[in-house]
């Protein structure tokens, strides 16, 4: 079976897979590690199990979930040789790693090394790779990256025109992020479509509590929302999105604020909480703007307008598309925010069927109008089984189970 | 007749229109006023007079050019009273001003207000005003605003999804700049395609020595590419353009750079010249490009792909485009980057015939292959000519004189 972990800073998020990844054997979260209120659920189809206790360090939860798989009235195995690979998320792969891949001591290194780009995530991801080669001595660990997808994006959309000096010499430059997610959807949408990914132009809004919009042409990522840091581009629940950087002078010159409160406000104090006052939450935020509250209004103006500037941008950067991907929290389960961003993008040949728009939830991914010339889809993401899969891949030699099936088109009977 | 005046932080150009706006009677400028090297020159249709002396203030700049006006060997008016009414070019009103306006008590006090958003350039246009109110007394003069056209932007483009009291209290937003520029070239561009304003959407592509792009549909701003600083949008000679915000916390925290000392890299040390490494001005680094220099390539690159991206993304703002329009120094003179800019966008219906692409200069200003859905144009700016029929307007009850000429559309013959 293999094991999907997610370390962030103060989570452990797992997910045990049979050989064929077919299906999710267990899944789990250990959340608020090293604060109060630390705890744990563990899922095993529809049973849960909730634990509430102290979870000091990642070494603890590390512990928890061994116990939850291992001992626990929902265990699912007997021992830890029933796990053949483990793959892990990765935050950042700077600009070494353009793909996922096999651990060993050089890519240890190499993963302190992209730890300046992320020093609040990456060195989670550290801890969590660590505590499986401890843990689990002789399986195989499979670090997979969410910049490496967007590597393929060309120079002309990486480079900032800054001093070349920022780039070359210490690495400032477009990354982007959620690119594992946006590599299984944009498979995804192919194999809806039944076409080639090879043939599509097509831009992915991942909408959920990060946002990414992405430019993906021939399966290849070639430009993407997210920059350097990770709140740019379009407004998130706090975080700003694109703004004049001119602002940030302002703000600490003739505002006397310091330059951390700035990054605070950036990150933690803007986007939809921002502009709303009330809420980093979309559907609290539209519930009030339907109620008539102006600046809740505003904020999800804001949202849908740049939403819709990108996916212009981006159809002018590719000189086509293809389709339109839908994905994420908001981007799966708002209709209302589909239908926003979608109404007046005839332009560009996007139009949806609001009818369909409603039905997604009953298996419909194709929201287009009939005859439109831009396929609109709505596809559930799953980063974990995009992380399954390569971990699959890149470790095959070495475990003996069925190939797992390929197909990225979601069933969605249970999935949606 | 009627005086412009454009009055710098080290510059005073004037022009002298007559009475009905066909013909530019003398024009000039006072250069490097308290610098060393300071000059002084003035031309009367293809005559030229040249002055080097010591140019201390801008009080001495305003002596120079009255003296060249009315007493030089190249003097065209007999006294101050031939001039009628002044019109001053001011970069920033702030959100007061939405359109051009006459100068009175109120007025000058809320120019001092605005002049926090601008403390480079207001400050001066205030003193050009003051100098003008001094010498000739009981004379109209009007103010023209480089961000009044686009207070029409609206709210979901110009606040950014920042805490709302940076904007509510601060008036941190999107201003804008080039609005003379960019409502001249409109309604040029509207009289060229004999089409009224109101039935358009098209995007200016201003690229000078600042770069702007500017959505207008049916005559109004809608979007702009500067914001609250002058640096944003597209890349210019030494300004970086967009990029994301998070670089300046990175600068600072982790390679020790002062506040200063990022924002005057962002003025100062991008755009063209920063990613180069040799040269602010497009026609060396394409030459350079030309001749194989990568880093001048990626810059002219970079440069193309940001106004692309733009060009999409306010197709898509607008749901439509009706005309793509180039004006200013490079967007006039380069037909390579036209050409660039236009290649590639057959998605938004954008394709140019390569051959009238090169003969703009013998009249031409549609450049759109035949049947595009996108009339493609190029159209000399004239911000003067805007400033003195706002003027005109303006105070056409106490002047007395025919009426201007208000076609927009440029005659070929002399102006390109």
């Amino acid at each position: 079976m293999i094991l999907i972990i997610n370390c962030g800073s103060s989570s452990l998020k797992y997910q045990l897979y049979n050989p064929d990844l077919t299906e999710v054997v267990a899944k789990g979260l250990i959340a608020r590690i090293g604060e109060n209120g630390s705890y744990a659920e563990h899922f095993v189809g529809q049973e849960r199990l909730v634990m509430r206790r102290a979870i000091p360090d990642h070494k603890v939860g590390f512990d928890v979930m061994v116990d939850n798989l291992l001992h626990s009235e929902l265990a699912v195995i007997e021992g830890p040789q029933a796990i053949t690979a483990i793959g892990h998320r990765a935050v950042h792969g700077g600009d070494i790693f353009v793909e996922s891949t096999l651990v060993d001591e050089t890519v240890m290194e190499q993963l302190h090394a992209c730890a300046r780009f992320a020093p609040l995530h990456n060195p989670c991801n550290i801890a969590g790779i660590e505590e499986c080669l401890r843990r689990f001595p002789g399986v195989p660990n499979v670090v997979v990256f969410d910049t490496a997808f967007h590597q393929s994006v060309p120079r002309e959309a990486h480079v900032y025109a800054l001093p070349y000096e920022l780039y070359s010499q210490w690495g400032i430059r477009r990354y982007g992020f959620h690119g594992t997610s946006c590599r299984y959807v944009s498979q995804a949408a192919a194999d809806i479509l039944n076409r080639p990914l090879e043939d599509l132009s097509m831009v992915i809004c991942h909408l959920g509590n990060g946002v990414t919009l992405d430019a993906v042409k021939a399966g290849r990522s070639v430009d993407t929302s997210i920059g350097f840091g990770t709140f740019c581009g379009i407004p998130m629940g706090t975080r700003s999105g694109d703004f004049d950087p001119a602002i940030i002078f302002h703000l600490v010159k003739e505002r006397g604020m310091s330059v951390e409160e700035v990054e605070a406000l950036c990150y933690e104090k803007s986007g939809l909480l921002g502009v709303s006052g009330v809420s980093n939450d979309m559907r609290e935020v539209m519930e009030r703007a339907e109620a008539g509250d102006d600046r809740c209004a505003l904020a999800v103006d804001i949202f849908v307008y740049q939403i819709k500037k990108t996916v212009g941008a981006y159809a002018a950067a590719m000189d086509g598309l293809d389709a339109l991907v839908f994905t994420a929290g908001i981007g799966e389960n708002s209709k209302e925010i589909r239908s926003r961003v979608c109404a007046g993008l005839g332009v560009l040949g996007v139009r949806i069927d609001e009818r369909l728009n409603s039905m997604v939830r009953n298996g419909h991914p194709n929201i287009s109008a009939a005859d439109m010339r831009v396929a609109t889809l709505v596809v559930p993401t799953d980063e974990e089984r995009m992380i399954a899969l390569d971990t699959y891949r890149l470790v095959s030699d070495s475990i003996r189970f069925p190939a797992p099936i390929t197909s990225f088109a979601p069933t969605y009977a249970e999935r949606v």
